[in-house]
């Protein structure tokens, strides 16, 4: 029997998703709790790996396993070997031929970012930080020049294991919550898939763009380089929230990971 | 020179706001970074005691100093000094007329409920949770009873200091946010004063009537007894947000401390 289940966590904690040595990661605390709950290890894939610090709001992973146990089950039993800051939202079974990863048309990012004078401090290590007001028109424009297939080598990490560099950037929105000097943005993406740190990467050459120091049209110019030498620092993790895959409304999955869902159905986001 | 801080924090590293010997206080971290801009002890006077555990979006403190520093230097100098769920989010001479505390003319709170079958993960330590559905209407009914003129001795914690159980509560509303089985409540308070505990008690209360086990009536039962042992048990701190005092016009002070300011003016909130 196959079973999917969606895992909520906050990643300030974690040495990012995937199961390492030390231990500290989402991967092993969630292998770890499964494992108490079936009485036989349990390994588990994931749909999209997060680094450290980032935070998932719909991570889906899929396993094997001859266990017998009711969906629900599987929720509240896993949840009770977690720690307090990941949860298992959902457990469905699902057929053979779903894999978490392969199966999955595209994935959503969240990244939020606060512009204020001050530091975060309620809500530090979820939310990236600008001291300076950012203009929201020239980032859209900005942003334009990302949309659609690119090879997007500038903003890839020199860790990526990706095969290809190029990916098929779907959707980026820009909305700004708050109407003073000190406000949120919301930064929206739907891709195919990420290369590492791309999105942490593309933020910081917007808000370079947002702060005056570049011109919209320098994006065009860091993405025709094909090298991560042009294109501006990797920005802070901690604004950095996975929404989820998106899958084939066939799968029969929860609405926030079925292809086409409303971005505004992911209910307890920051 | 009298000089007005608004305060920002995470209240789940504290023992609450007051100094005590342990030293893992708001105040105590406040009071060790001022002194240590000012290279002498500062000692401040907050306008309202959070418990430990309970968060502070605009906490207002005032002390008198003979230091000469831009009010923005106050800002940032102090918080280079404190730990990084705490912020300084402006400083302000205020007349030596002004006090904190005597001065405020009422306080607003604000209370965040995850109602969700799975407990929270990425927002632990920053939501009350209720596992059962909640009925709005039913919750909105109950909370009629409590505005006015009344003695809340029904809502107070033994421990309380206040001089009178008479407190004028001003406004309370009760909002959802999402429209699903999962969603999030928020809850909006205002009163002159609250006595210790009195908006987790209420919480409690109006928790029981959202899920059906009291009627809307019963809350004027609980007000009238005048006594702890028939409301509710205590409810989490863990949703409980200290949105500031509010002060007249006249001091000048930011506008989410000036009496009437919007509800939706709060910038930074969960």
């Amino acid at each position: 029997m196959r079973l999917a289940l969606g895992i909520r966590y906050d990643g300030r904690a974690y040495d990012g998703w995937q199961s390492q040595l030390s231990g500290r990661t989402v991967q092993d605390k969630l292998e770890a709790a499964l494992a108490q709950l079936a009485g036989q290890p349990i390994r588990t894939l994931c749909a999209g790996r997060t680094d450290a610090g980032v935070h998932g709001l719909t991570q889906v992973v899929h396993f094997d396993t001859e266990v017998q146990r009711a969906p629900f089950s599987w929720v509240r039993g896993t949840n009770r070997y977690l720690p307090d800051d990941i949860a298992v939202q959902w457990a469905q079974e699902v057929p053979a031929s779903f894999h978490c990863r392969a199966s999955a048309q595209s994935r959503r990012y969240l990244y939020v970012l606060s512009q204020s004078p001050v530091r975060p401090s309620l809500d530090t290590g979820k939310v990236g930080w600008s001291i300076h007001p950012l203009d929201g028109d020239a980032m859209r424009a900005g942003a334009q020049y990302l949309l659609g297939t690119h090879d997007f080598s500038s903003f890839r990490a020199s860790a990526c294991q990706a095969l290809s560099p190029v990916k098929d950037m779907r959707h980026i929105e820009i909305l700004r919550l708050g109407a003073g000097e000190r406000c949120r943005w919301y930064f929206r993406f739907e891709a195919d898939a990420f290369l590492h740190h791309m999105i942490r990467n593309i933020m910081g050459c917007l808000v370079r763009i947002g702060q005056g120091n570049e011109s919209p049209d320098w994006m065009q110019n860091v993405l025709d380089a094909r090298s991560r030498l042009v294109a501006a620092p990797t920005y802070s993790a901690a604004g950095l929230y996975f929404l989820g895959p998106q899958y084939g409304a066939h799968w029969g999955l929860p609405a926030e990971v079925t292809s086409g869902s409303s971005w505004d159905s992911y209910d307890g986001l920051p």
